[in-house]
């Protein structure tokens, strides 16, 4: 297993702890690094932009030099949207590969643009599988890109990128990735897997606070781009040409929370880069799932489909077990968790990445033991629906 | 004269003053804000989202009933473009009044959406004015909106928008206007100008740091603007209708900008709302400009267009003035000036809005008379290529 050097404090002002795929908690020093006002066309915030663009490309490895990085102001919706306006062509066609909230997001986006797609919907967390991606390639030439979402939080599921990547290569198509949740703790190196591009967002893997997005491009795309745009504001390629001329960000950069960002950056390289925060997240996971097991709770996924990322558990049967009482009890105990987004059974979710280690994680377990026991719910096990459904994904 | 209560402290980790048009100098308090990290989807998160939008609201004054806010992620310009997507039907047509860089960019917007406008560009400064947008209107009927820019900072000029609204509606069309570096410091009371929207930022006259705007507009517009917008991202009336229902924002919100935002709000009212902070902001700009004609510098504008947001100034004729090492110099002093925008002579600007009172505005002053000094000019009057353009405005 991976080291990992971070030492995790408690957050300082007593607010819980996020258990939500981001916003999350982030360090005292990174929210300290708002602690200043910047001006945005100066030097130093110049050089500021220059480092974190530099850092994030340096997360790719190998063939790094191929891509660039443009970040865009926004949510991590925004930038979704500027990679898919502006990488997919007017005339371009996508399929998109959903099986959760974000697939479909991202399908909503297209439709938004006026750009044809092909939806293959998976319905709550089932994977798009390799063979699906061959199969509707083959039939439909005009399809130009396929749009991969790496970690589905709606579910916690982590997608099989590597087999879409190579059935859509194979197939001479172009792949789009959605690693918003995913980039920094898992990785997505060009030399391992092909793609044009990827995006993320700043408050996630990395551990900064929410505010802007990025887009990780190869320059060849980013040159084709000019024109695909339907928005001013998220046009890739206009903030990517700018950005390169000027050194400052087209329009007014959310200045507080890209510092905040690059104190995140150097932390995460401090710690031993993705590959260490891949393993805290993971020993989050694995310390938390196994406890929660321990109470009885079930997970939706299978091991082999389990993200580091966020867990999703079928809320219990039991009928004393009320989703926001439960929600208020774990609150108050310092730990806030996530509703649930499956369609057929009732859920929860758990995220594992932040400011957070297994120690945290421990006590996460023990205060929904604690919750648990408040509320009457002698045994977490879910409906039988929940599992008929969990035996789905087994098939 | 409106008096204020503003306690201004220098910034507390020695960082200079920003005598920008935003991001600008904000108070500790509104820094310390962003020291805790919030649950996006949780209650206390979802009451200040509340508090933000009626308080805004609240500044509107007398028919603020009939209208609703939405903040929207992304820079200002993001929040314009937003607003024009979402209120212009894709059938519709704008006349765009530009005097200055936002006017043509809204013009630009509006050509990636592929909405149809007439643009009336009256140049690096000259104002539009009500007979202008008469004959226009008169000349197309067509035209659905006009769009005008409250201040427009590449001259740090006021536009006329009582006389631009008078002739809009006058003629039967509809009003967008952006307020941009404005609202909160200058009244826009529907009570006394009409208009169907307008939108500001939360780094501008409020004192918040970046990382969103706000669309204020009529709640008839924001009903009416369902399936006009051309982006997922930037969908007014989705935001609306969403933040209505959830008390959330569509999209992860810039958490830590925003609790600061209503920090800043809070302030604002306490030191005595829009009255207060518009006489603030006007007796920094005329000490400032006192001073800086005391040492010889024109003003591009005569006082009667001088907006109290910023100020542009024609650089000296005297060769020894060089705009870069002036720039440094009055940094090392404290101060970060703004570059011109003017395409026919050289100027810079200088902002009067955020943390600063006339003392601060005193010592800008001080420094700009020492900087001259140190780079050995005499004398700071402006070439007559600069005195010729200053007339036209007069004429």
């Amino acid at each position: 297993m991976t080291s990992y050097n971070t030492v995790i404090e408690p957050p300082r002002l007593g607010e819980p702890y996020l258990l939500t795929p981001g916003p999350l908690t982030t360090s005292w020093a990174v929210k300290q690094a708002m602690l200043r006002d910047w001006g945005s066309w100066d030097d130093e915030f110049r050089a500021v932009t220059r480092e974190l663009r530099t850092r994030l490309l340096a997360m790719l490895g190998d063939g790094a030099e191929e891509f660039d990085c443009v970040p865009m102001q926004g949510s991590g919706s925004f930038s979704v949207e500027a990679m898919l306006g502006s990488f997919i062509p007017r005339d371009g066609k996508a399929l998109v590969l959903a099986n959760g909230a974000y697939g479909l997001r991202s399908a909503e986006t297209l439709r938004y643009l006026g750009r044809d797609f092909t939806l293959l919907d998976k319905g709550d967390y089932l994977p798009p599988r390799g063979d699906d991606v061959t199969r509707i390639l083959a039939d439909d030439p005009a399809i130009t890109h396929v749009i991969a979402i790496h970690c589905e939080t709606s579910s916690g599921i982590l997608n099989p990128v590597e087999e879409i990547s190579q059935a859509t290569y194979a197939a001479g198509r172009k792949l789009l990735i959605d690693s918003m949740s995913a980039f920094g703790a898992i990785d997505l190196k060009p030399s391992e897997i092909r793609y044009e591009a990827l995006v993320s967002s700043a408050n996630k893997c990395i551990e900064g606070v929410p505010g802007f997005g990025f887009i990780i491009a190869r320059k060849t795309e980013l040159e084709a781009a000019k024109g695909n745009s339907h928005s001013l504001s998220l046009d890739v390629h206009a903030q990517w040409t700018h950005m390169n001329k000027s050194g400052q960000w087209r329009f007014t950069p959310p200045t507080h929370a890209v510092v905040a960002f690059l104190e995140a950056l150097r932390a995460h390289q401090a710690d031993g880069g993705v590959a260490a925060r891949g393993a805290r997240y993971t020993r989050n996971r694995d310390v938390m799932v196994a406890g929660m097991r321990d109470l009885g709770f079930v997970t939706l996924l299978d091991n082999r489909w389990l993200s580091p990322i966020i867990v999703t558990f079928f809320c219990p049967a039991d009928g004393n077990f009320i989703f926001d009482r439960y929600y208020e009890l774990m609150k108050q105990k310092g730990f806030i968790i996530y509703p649930g987004k499956l369609t057929v059974v009732d859920s929860f979710r758990v995220g594992c990445i932040g400011q957070m280690d297994e120690t945290v994680m421990r006590q996460v377990v023990a205060a929904a033991k604690e919750s648990l026991a408040e509320m009457g719910v002698t045994d977490a096990a879910p409906p039988d629906a929940a599992l008929k459904e969990r035996a789905k994904l087994a098939a």
